[in-house]
């Protein structure tokens, strides 16, 4: 009968292909890395545990003064994405919390809010604002590159979980980028117009020099 | 003093470029639709709505037999992702609930439970299996085009967000293919091997004719 | 006159350029693997042989019961194609031969029918099916990721040549994913609907355990 | 029991996306053309015709002096491939036939030897020269943009098929794009180093002008 | 002899897909946008004009309190780079003048100083700060989306011409994406940490409301 | 006050990402290379010198007859551009200088003349020719892998930059394939339609064998 097949049957007749599949490639973190992304774990290696993370499951810790914490789960922590276009964080928020401007130079981002209310924003390359108020289930998507925000709307802690059209999307913090290193202050001001002692206040708290 | 520039200056300095800059490609649904997705919006007509999508803040119906709703935000839905690489979905799984075996054959998945217990697998080219019951905080993921699954692992309802690395990443569900549409009984058996007994009760069950 | 170049001057013009020049990626499958494929061998060692295969001119063996074989020519097998978005692969159907359903997770298929008669088919997302028999010469488009099949549609042998909008399409065929590993019957019987008996019919046919 | 679902569950279920789906987008050939390929055909308007192409079925007109024809698929003349990352072409070479050095600045190159021999070869950036005669299910790859060729290298007439890496390769023939235009002779040795003689010969031949 | 080939022969050899050959796509402003670019003109209705642009030719107005100017030419000035992943602009920077900090959301640059002397830098993701000045013929490349700046580093005018990996790079201004709009004051400083003072003052200068 | 930020705070927010980040992946010329460029050099070795090249600041040797240097600056000379999409190179014309017929099989070109006058042009796949004297100030562009040229068109000499869409776009010089290296003078004959004592001519100039 046609579907009495004998175990062998398949297996020969593709057998040398199945060496060949590459469906995906788990990042080996120890390997060469090249614009692609990381060299894969070889496919023998590979469990279960390689396409599951479970560092998302905690909140992050938001006793600071941003009342905010950022739990990637890109590449680097989360090696099954490497190469397959996506990665994911989960942002938490504690009451008047705040996810401070930023940029994600790798990558669009759509966040979903999954408790309290968040008001975020973004900025167009031709100057347009947007930003709303956003519920328990209302999505959100913030073009790559573009500065954007996120900021606690309500009285209690919200949770969001965010979305990346790449495993490595990256993060560009503008406070951090301008005053949190060794720029100095003299090409800050010139290159944002601030005044110095609002420069040198922000690089004493963020912890910049020169 | 350096910072005192007329409100022209920047304005005059790049004001050709700024007609030209393209951030994003809002969907426009009614226009031609290409290979890298549908035409965009002018840039004039948009409002922060066009970024925004509220649709999956209500759990989807889950009162039908598989005790599943999946509630897309693909271009189609949310056309603000258009052209952006990324898209999500919410996943309501009422005690019992089961997605069935399917693939997006456009995308990769990461999978994110928000509530309850799921377990989700898949299968690699290389018919290796890897599944496993996920708890909440937990994400998985799945590489594209690849037969998946996901099952309520848990005595109440589960529910789960889903990125993908497309704005349009397709969904074929095994069941729907091969048993709910014209395609004949003979092709089916023929390409399966299975029963005719079985294909004909599941055509009868998916509405199936041929 | 204008056209007596001493030799040395191109080579002088553009020499450090000839060292830079990467039109090809030959793959060297003992070096690291990346999401864009493998390692390139050194130019130097490169031969014209790299860039021709000969495995697709014998007929595969199908004496089996599906009487059909496949004859892969991908990146793993001919590592020429690696990195250039295409590959191939030769397709032998003996009378009453069959490709069961199966997809290519990783590339879209352009089938030609070199000898014989082929019915193929396509079933899409939208769950519409379009399938046709194919005379020698006729091609047919299989788009990434769809389930698809073949089966010899004449009274003699059919041969055809594939091919593949990547160097690794990967491929996965139905049965084989479903029955043919170690995935429980629990799960594929929740996850597909088919019966209990069915299920360990073809599990028992296709080698799968659990 | 499990697997008696009421035909509208799954179409429920997944109802919104349906719609959404674009697994493909066959080419209008009348609408509007972007960089990634021809708008999308309405879905509801296929039929398998458009993804069946039956113009490669006939031998092409070798009768000529460099006895030989190219019949390509592209996309403009098999719309199924839009979009899809592949197309194919076939060869025919009568005995003597050749296929003059030319390019595909487009995309890559597979060539399957189908019936007679072909000596075939390209030329890297490098100016590494790989060439051979290959004979029938020999198949040879030209990286996407070099210069190659193919001559019929038996005693009879020669039949090949060729892959593309892109659904419209393009195709630049060397000799066509020197001589066979308006491209003033003045400028042709300039920047060939070949004799007048030799360039008005070659314009007369194939029509060039100027 | 083998090279009298009449006109015919050719024209005829490959007539099918000179109609389909599309090397590049010459943007139409006037047509449908989408996420890969512009619709095509006709390349029957292209001359060589659309090919060149002589807009980089005078140098901008400089007669500005930054006292520089950016000419783009871009696939909104420039149509025939649409579609083709390469775009150039010009950089004029008067003696003290100053490209204020900004961000290229869709595509990396590299810097070529023409004349003159340019202190050039960028800051990466991981905080690191890359600055340097730069002399006549010096290269210098930013990667995409990253915060970077350039300043005359001389005593006289400077002049450079950029280049971006894309046709359509964009631009966000620091300054003009914080200062410039109606972002509310309350939401700069909540996302900047920046002084209320500080920023109502340069919003004042910069046009902003609110 | 919202302001006085400690210094951990962002630091502790985010550090998990900052180890992921990767913005850039500048080439370790020594370590394996993939399909998508170099391996990357470790972050903590970069210093601004791996994003600038001082190597395009002199002409180059123009003292040879076709009076004409091409100086590249991609990956394999300025790592930095490894993976971002884009290199650039400088062109001297001398009087009288050209540079002969060829192509970049792996990326699109801008040029931008900087000094003098330069007559530029290139053929397409349907074989229309676009070429025009440029000035000063002028750019063109080359769509990938179709032949071009540029020829000094003033009486002193010329200079350009030229960009390309591509880290290592190759660059194929005709008479260079033609008659440089070991083709057999009755391939290129076959093949081109050349006369035997034109071949033969070129390939003792350009120091060809066969």
């Amino acid at each position: 009968m046609k579907m009495i097949l004998p175990i062998f049957v398949l297996s020969l007749l593709f057998s040398s292909s199945y060496a060949a599949v590459q469906d995906f490639c788990v990042g080996d973190l120890s390997a060469p890395e090249g614009p692609a992304g990381y060299s894969c774990k070889k496919p023998a290696k590979l469990t279960v545990d390689d396409f599951v993370f479970s560092g998302l499951g905690a909140a992050g810790n938001t006793s600071n003064i941003i009342k905010a914490a950022v739990t990637p789960a890109f590449s680097a922590q989360f090696p099954g994405v490497n190469g397959l276009g996506v990665s994911v964080a989960r942002l938490d928020l504690a009451p008047g919390g705040v996810v401070p401007m930023h940029t994600h130079p790798g990558g669009s981002e759509v966040l979903i809010v999954v408790q309290g209310s968040i008001c975020a924003g973004f900025i167009s390359s031709a100057n347009a604002v947007y930003f709303k108020p956003l519920k328990k289930g209302d999505i959100m998507v913030f073009p790559q590159g573009l500065l954007h925000f996120q900021i606690n709307a309500g009285g209690g802690p919200a949770l969001a979980f965010v979305s990346f059209s790449s495993p490595s999307p990256g993060l560009q913090i503008l406070d951090y980028a301008l005053f949190g290193n060794n720029l100095p202050s003299e090409l800050v001001e010139k290159t944002t117009f601030l005044d110095d002692a609002q420069v040198k206040k922000l690089k004493g708290v963020l912890g910049g020099t020169g």
